[in-house]
């Protein structure tokens, strides 16, 4: 089974949005077995479009084209496809009853043009939309398979892996199996050499590692006929892996640092705080996007200037005047304070130079204290982060959950 | 002159990399006022390889193709061109230097395959490749402009820009130049429908509207000679729009929300803190990345539990009790509880159920309260939001950004 993605729309041509949308998606054929044997990209122009469509159907079994379902005028997708297929537009009552509820929701007025976006080709399978108006679809003719996405990334992924992936399983008979792991605090040419052995002498599995955000990503995918046979070939594999590298790993390919860590402080019960100088609420915004984490999460306080991590939390001024705001003594004395208004189970603090400015002699952009109270004893970690400032927050921020990760794992 | 981008690689079409080289080669050439019509991905397999480069030597006056110019005999670019031109390879000497230059400074022995890069077809102009070993070529025939790069971006930016760019720049007469607006507080359809008059009719300048995350971008762009005829072009469509969109516009391309706010906050020197519920430190983290933003940014506190709005900030039990967390009440009182500590220019509060869990009968999730203390009086904003947990938690954050933008505006 042969495939093709086509992206329609103008701004991809014009070089205003990259072309994601290819990438997801061929990945996730080739993982299915399906080769993927041409991009490509037509904007909104009929004749283009039509005679983009028309040679993808001469060409290809499985065409995946996004974008070009919303309300405009300029969304011509599902009726360029319909004429050339010569299947009708038929209105879809589900599909306009969600589009109603999504205005109804917002108190907002519907305009007639979003009607349109409820209409279906006649005998096709509509692909419901979680996170957006318009409705994908799924048409089958003489042997061809036609899928219709729309063109926002978050809403064609999730539409993707939730319905248009396990249905295109269905159609392939050779399968690619993965495993993802989530590596933090080494880096991606350190995990190479700890695996360089394995990597040496692959063939099936194959792996791969992918340097993310602050984190590696590593792949092992093996060629099977079933999920068992797959297991049979990627267990050994794993065991190597995790037995040089457990500790670092933190989850699968979907799992968030956050979320795990987010879940783990459920788990165990935990109550927590923090209080965050350079990390600017960055922790605090991380861990509150995890659902029920109010039951353990008490409070942040984002003490940026010297007059909050005094006056707020109650820092003395003159441990911020003997030692620095940027300390492991503050980064301590934020724990404390901060643990006598909110009594949680453990306690946090971020201080350090974000930069670019604020850095002294003694003290460089990068410089990071993270500090946690927990049962009474603190433990502070002095950083050196590199990069601009967002990297050494994000950096900063990610390595605060880690510690808090690796806390919560030896609470039993 | 209507130009297509051809990208030849199987690790773009296997989804392992991301097509950066046509979003790049798209916005210069738009730059230079040559339309983009297509873009198209081929791997290296022969067939398909010259029934692509066919289709786009029919369709186009000017085609940019990256990649498969290397030495392995999976490198078929300037070969399947040469084929389909009707143009002989012939070695090109200088090239073939430069090849072995290479080799010998990295005291390596140049393989038979290294030659074949070396040549190019008869009549064409060789592009020099700094970077790397494969140079590209510029080939004109038939008023058709070719021209092929590695596929490499480090190389194939660095030549295009040296080269090609000047080259192409002789051979057009129109230029297009474009205007971004960032909008927010109104979906794209609304927005749509604000402009329909100005949108039916356009011709020149063309007007496109994006929906980004939680915002939209207006384009405007005109096809013009030069800086000055384009400005008069533009300016009308410009009155027009920011007279009835104004209020909504808060930057251009490449403005970020928060950096506009931000900076408003240093211009107009007024500090400010906020206390955070449902978005959770996201307010605090996203004004936080601004360098400089500690000269007015005071603090934040994620009052995320009822406990942490009473003994942190001090909110009563009574009003809490009274009227729930989710409340105007609380909103108001956070604001003014946490004057007290902080006293701000400005403080703002926001309280809210994200979901998806938390919801009433009397308050649904996406029920969003927004306070701000200015000067002693209070604006609270009770908005209804819909989406996600972190779609609700990143629209709150950026309606209540947006609220304290309009606020700085209205301070001389």
């Amino acid at each position: 089974m042969n495939g093709e993605i086509i992206c329609i729309g103008t701004e991809i041509l014009l070089g205003d949005t990259l072309n994601t949308n290819s990438k997801y998606l061929s990945q996730e054929l080739s993982h299915l077995g399906i080769n993927v044997f041409y991009h490509s990209v037509v904007g909104d122009n009929p004749e283009r479009l039509e005679s983009t469509i028309e040679l993808a159907l001469q060409r290809s079994d499985i065409i995946i084209a996004t974008g070009g379902l919303g309300p405009t005028q300029d969304d011509l997708t599902k009726e360029t496809f319909s004429h050339l297929l010569k299947i009708p537009l038929v209105p879809h009552h589900s599909s306009l009853e969600h589009i109603q509820a999504i205005f109804n929701c917002s108190h907002s007025k519907m305009t007639e043009n979003n009607i349109k976006q409820s209409y279906i080709p006649l005998g096709s399978t509509p692909i419901p939309n979680d996170k957006g108006t318009a409705p994908g679809v799924i048409i089958e003719k003489d042997d061809k398979v036609i899928i219709l996405l729309p063109g926002p990334p978050k809403e064609m992924k999730h539409m993707f892996s939730i319905h248009v992936k396990p249905f295109l399983a269905q159609k392939t008979e050779t399968h690619f199996f993965s495993r993802y792991y989530r590596i933090i605090g080494v880096g991606e040419s350190t995990l190479e050499s700890e695996l360089m052995d394995i990597i040496d002498k692959q063939y099936n599995p194959t792996i791969a590692t992918y340097a993310g955000n602050h984190e590696v990503l590593l792949r092992l995918t093996a060629n099977a006929d079933s999920q068992e046979q797959a297991s049979q070939i990627l267990q050994p594999f794993e065991d190597i892996i995790m037995k040089r590298m457990g500790e670092n790993i933190y989850g699968g390919k979907n799992d968030l640092l956050e979320t795990i860590v987010g879940k783990l402080l459920l788990a165990k019960n935990r109550s927590f705080s923090i209080a965050e100088s350079c990390t600017g609420g960055l922790v605090a915004s991380k861990l509150t996007k995890i659902p029920d984490i109010s039951k353990v999460f008490h409070s942040g306080v984002v003490c940026y200037s010297n007059d909050a991590k005094e006056n707020i939390i109650g820092v003395s001024p003159e441990t911020i005047e003997k030692y620095g705001a940027v300390s492991a003594e503050t980064a301590k004395e934020l724990c404390q304070k901060l643990f006598l208004h909110t009594k949680t189970d453990i306690v946090m603090a971020i201080t350090g130079i974000a930069g670019p400015g604020g850095s002294t002699e003694t003290k460089p952009v990068g410089l990071v204290y993270i500090g946690m109270l927990y049962k009474g004893d603190i433990l502070v970690k002095e950083l050196r982060l590199r990069g601009d400032r967002e990297d050494i927050q994000e950096r900063a921020a990610k390595l605060a959950l880690n510690l808090l990760r690796e806390k919560l794992n030896t609470i039993v």
